[in-house]
């Protein structure tokens, strides 16, 4: 089993993706992200994503009921149908469901984030949180006969609502849950970088520990991403390959070196 | 089996139709439109709607790419999915789908429409088709374990491309392939009026072959209506209720003779 996590940056080359999964062997599932289509949409509609930092340093969007709507419109519209369109022209039976369908992907609300407004420590609440259960049934009953699963936000909330979650989180969750041995992360960078700023400084190969290391090093949006990271390692040993989902050939690439690889 | 057809219209009262879904007995599926939201999405993206007439009088929707992903955005994305959240508060496990999705709906791209521009006749070709195929396997493994299909635009053509499609079709098709025995076409109208502009004229009994007298009194869109209802009759013979989808018990009021009934 094999986990294809696209990013949604606005380079992301999604026709030469969908022509390189061949290079997969054996059944996988995406899950995709859109947030360069998000902002754009958002920026259209007047709604500029609103981002809020914990007391402890973590940034995160402040999804409020319009946010969620941007995320329909933008993740579970536009992006997943095209994406599903475009596999569909390369003859992968593709299925796109977000985490509200058939409560694929269902988590807790977030009880709110701690954070600082006008020198003042508020608790704000909006409509994220962090996935906890996949329904693996009908995950299953999908890839027995050969759909490919298409995944997105939101997910479900135990309440019903529809919720913003982190897809690293979803990511980690379905590994868990199917132990996946290899995962791709399909990004808009030729992999992790030691320097971000600077393309050349690409990280080739990685142990689970050395993210342990890094984790200590980096701070707010990156630190969650790596801590993601980490929770692959936490029940199962996959492949885990960071490689440039900007690239002609990015799974190729990727199984060719050209990318990080993270191993136990 | 029941098939409830849900409008696309603004005062179409979704809360209000998901409540009242109880009162179906056995399994049902959902076909829903977006019309409004889409129109409204289109302005805000400065993309009107571009609608042509072809020269034997049929009005259409002229769907160019952007009128794709604008369907994509309305219909797939925000309708489809606030709906499916919806449900699923309400207890139903609803699993939202485009046609894309799995093939689900599959359709030949029409060929071109002939109209007049600058007083030459043209022939127009846009990403838009007759649906002629379910994808009844995956409809079956979604219900046989009680999931919900909530269904809607676009579809899949030959060439694997996203299509827009008359709703009305597709559920005649859905009929056709399902034999369901009770249809529901939830509207922002009483029902069948005698005339459009009249509330008051509301047709509460009408045969099959009623329709078929009442089809050529008629003109443009609400002659293909008409054709869309006759093909309901075609192989099966359901009951259609056409129902105010305004109303605070939309499926109950229909039930009690509060809209039109047709039977063969």
């Amino acid at each position: 089993m094999t986990i294809v996590k696209i990013g949604g940056g606005a380079a992301i080359n999604l026709p030469a993706i969908v022509a390189d999964l061949e290079s997969i062997e054996g059944p996988f599932l995406i899950v995709h992200g859109a947030n360069a289509l998000r902002d754009e949409i958002a920026t259209v509609h007047n709604r500029p994503k609103k981002v809020i930092t914990s007391l402890s340093g973590y940034t995160s969007v402040y999804s409020d009921s319009t946010a969620i709507d941007l995320i329909m419109m933008a993740y579970a519209g536009l992006r997943n149908k095209r994406l599903v369109e475009l596999l569909q022209q390369n003859g992968i039976n593709a299925v796109g469901l977000s985490g509200l369908d058939g409560r694929m992907v269902s988590g807790r609300r977030n009880r709110g984030i701690r954070t600082m407004q006008d020198g003042k420590k508020v608790l704000l609440r909006d409509f994220s949180g962090k996935p906890h259960t996949i329904n693996l049934e009908l995950l299953h009953l999908l890839l027995d006969r050969e759909y490919t699963p298409v995944l997105c936000i939101p997910i479900i909330d135990e309440d019903g609502y529809a919720i913003n979650s982190e897809n690293d989180d979803i990511v980690a969750l379905l590994q868990n849950e199917l132990q996946a041995h290899v995962v791709f992360h399909l990004i808009e960078a030729p992999g992790l970088l030691d320097d971000v700023e600077d393309p050349g400084s690409l990280v080739s190969q990685l142990t689970s520990s050395d993210l342990a290391t890094r984790e200590q090093e980096v701070e707010g949006r990156m630190r969650r991403k790596i801590l993601a990271l980490r929770k692959l390692f936490h029940n199962g040993s996959p492949i885990v390959y960071i490689a440039d989902g900007r690239s002609e050939t990015p799974i190729r690439d990727a199984l060719a070196g050209r990318g990080t690889r993270i191993q136990s």
